[in-house]
């Protein structure tokens, strides 16, 4: 049998009892954006792990060392915020092959201290070795919250509020330019491709979120919204409705679905590596919740609510219910 | 400039004071065998990560799936165990070419799980995702020590005894008649092949020097032991004297060495991968720990001495004096 018969998150739910070998302390293992463990301290412990591949995950011509330095541990970072939690520590491991000078690994180095630095965040340790094919980037992240503040993927209820803390979809238009090689002297293109090339993690909005208490379930945007709602949906039990008019658009993904013959609606169900993060928001609170992020200077976007069956369905503007099929990054598939 | 002309550990030390983000709380970062984090707890959090490329570190018609998936956290193990710690959870990624199918990542997966449960840790997490060419896993382990029980690099003293946990040099011409693809119908070989392929973590060893406070520094023997030996005198600023009339030596590395046309002193000082523990004991209490080990049924073996200054030699069994050059492992050179 190959890995494509079942999928990434088929061999994941195969491999996952294999690995419980002593459960005490162990609140989360794997199938969510962190591991979560409760050690002797007072804080769980949150770990997150990446692996990013050459001509996989990034591609070299497409962005300086610095900018997928910064990547790196940005979707790491943005691990720890869907868990609620403060980063603390980052592991670097690289497989360094002979078409990769020291030059470039300076400022892949000066990207990854960069993003370091802005969410005081140590690198340390990892492991340096050889490659003979593609540049291999692993980042492991520690971070910690408070038990009870940690936002987990099967704690949302039915009737919870779906909540994003920016818009979807911009990073995946983004990429569609750079595929294409097209849009580099358009400023809203070039916009789009920095979406895609330097997202920010959501730490900020995460802990706005833990600190109400105005949700215990979120997940971060990676795969796509359609994908990772499903997944906030499977592990809770529930279905979803989203409301099409309450979804945010910008008027560059319109412009951008005109030109690359795509329609938007597309990037924003299903683009993947929008780094925002989509809470369950108990619906009593969310007007609290909005109010607090406004005085952040963040603006969160209520698009739906959580129900207690069925699949994903979109109420469009014009009242017609569309089923929406997860079909967001799956490495294998 | 190229990664060549710097070294794998040149370029430790040039991107190490980049990652010093948030001091506090960080009892060792870049430069030991894990990175050590005080928490909120009672015991510190050790962190280790290993990045493993086929064809570099692993040769997949070497050794069926399991024996590589139990290998790959091995490694992981030991540097836990060289930091006397106890290990807790690893986090396998792993990047999956083409070429590799479920059955052989089955097999990964149950040597990883059976090593795991030997060692009472849990497997989770991590990171699945697709490789364009090469297979490539990485293991993250974290693990706890008392703070009094930590063994570190710098904290060797003049004095202190050399005390090996096992035997050196087996691994390495285990690999050797790998390479030249000879030795397996005969028993000896396949024994030396076996330290090669199956190496054992010295979590126990560990523990029993740990627990003893008869040394403050250890690490483990992967690179060589004269690599090794030489990390530890630079980072606690010293010479060292190896004696080798008791540095143990088995009858069938001898016999390798007849059947190789190699000096079997040279795998046992510079081999590597033989992730038995070096650590400074201080003379006064080495009597009580080899009688503690023993009564573990472990071995351990003192070979010399950390002295004030100079490099590392070694006093031969004639008496004469000879200069030890580390020359174990670095991936760039």
């Amino acid at each position: 049998m190959k890995l494509g018969d079942i999928g990434e998150f088929g061999f994941i739910d195969r491999i996952a009892p294999l690995g419980r070998v002593r459960p005490e302390g162990v609140i989360k293992g794997i199938g969510d954006d962190c591991a979560v463990i409760s050690l002797s301290g007072a804080e769980y412990l949150l770990v997150t792990t990446d692996l990013l591949v050459e001509n996989v995950h990034f591609i070299l011509d497409w962005a300086p060392a610095e900018i997928i330095g910064a990547k790196a541990l940005t979707v790491n970072l943005s691990d720890i915020a869907a868990c609620g939690g403060v980063p603390r520590d980052a592991f670097i491991s690289l497989a360094i092959p002979p078409h990769i000078d020291l030059d470039w690994l300076d400022g892949l180095y000066r990207g990854l201290a960069g993003a370091a630095r802005a969410s005081s965040v140590n690198l340390l340790g990892g492991d340096t070795t050889r490659s003979k094919g593609h540049l291999v980037i692993n980042v492991a992240v520690t971070g910690l919250v408070r038990p009870d503040e940690v936002l987990l993927r099967h704690t949302a209820a039915a009737g919870d509020i779906i909540v994003l803390t920016g818009p979807t979809g911009r990073s995946g238009a983004g990429c569609d330019f750079l595929l294409r090689g097209v849009g580099r002297d358009d400023a809203s293109a070039r916009s789009l491709i920095r979406a895609h090339l330097e997202p920010r993690a959501h730490l900020r909005e995460a802990r706005i979120i833990a600190e109400s208490g105005a949700a215990s379930a979120a997940i971060d945007v990676s795969d796509g919204l359609s994908s990772d709602l499903a997944h906030l949906c499977k592990d809770s039990g529930l279905g979803a409705i989203l409301r099409e008019e309450n979804i945010p658009l910008s008027p560059d993904l319109i412009r951008a679905g005109i030109e690359l013959g795509k329609d938007p609606l597309d990037w924003v169900l299903h683009g993947g590596e929008d780094y925002v993060l989509l809470a369950a928001v108990k619906p009593e609170q969310l007007t609290s919740l909005m109010g607090t992020a406004e005085r952040h200077g963040c603006t969160f976007f209520p698009i739906g609510e959580f129900v207690t069956r069925g699949g994903i369905e979109m109420i469009r503007a014009d009242g017609t219910r569309l089923p929406i099929t997860a079909r967001g990054w799956d490495h294998f598939r």
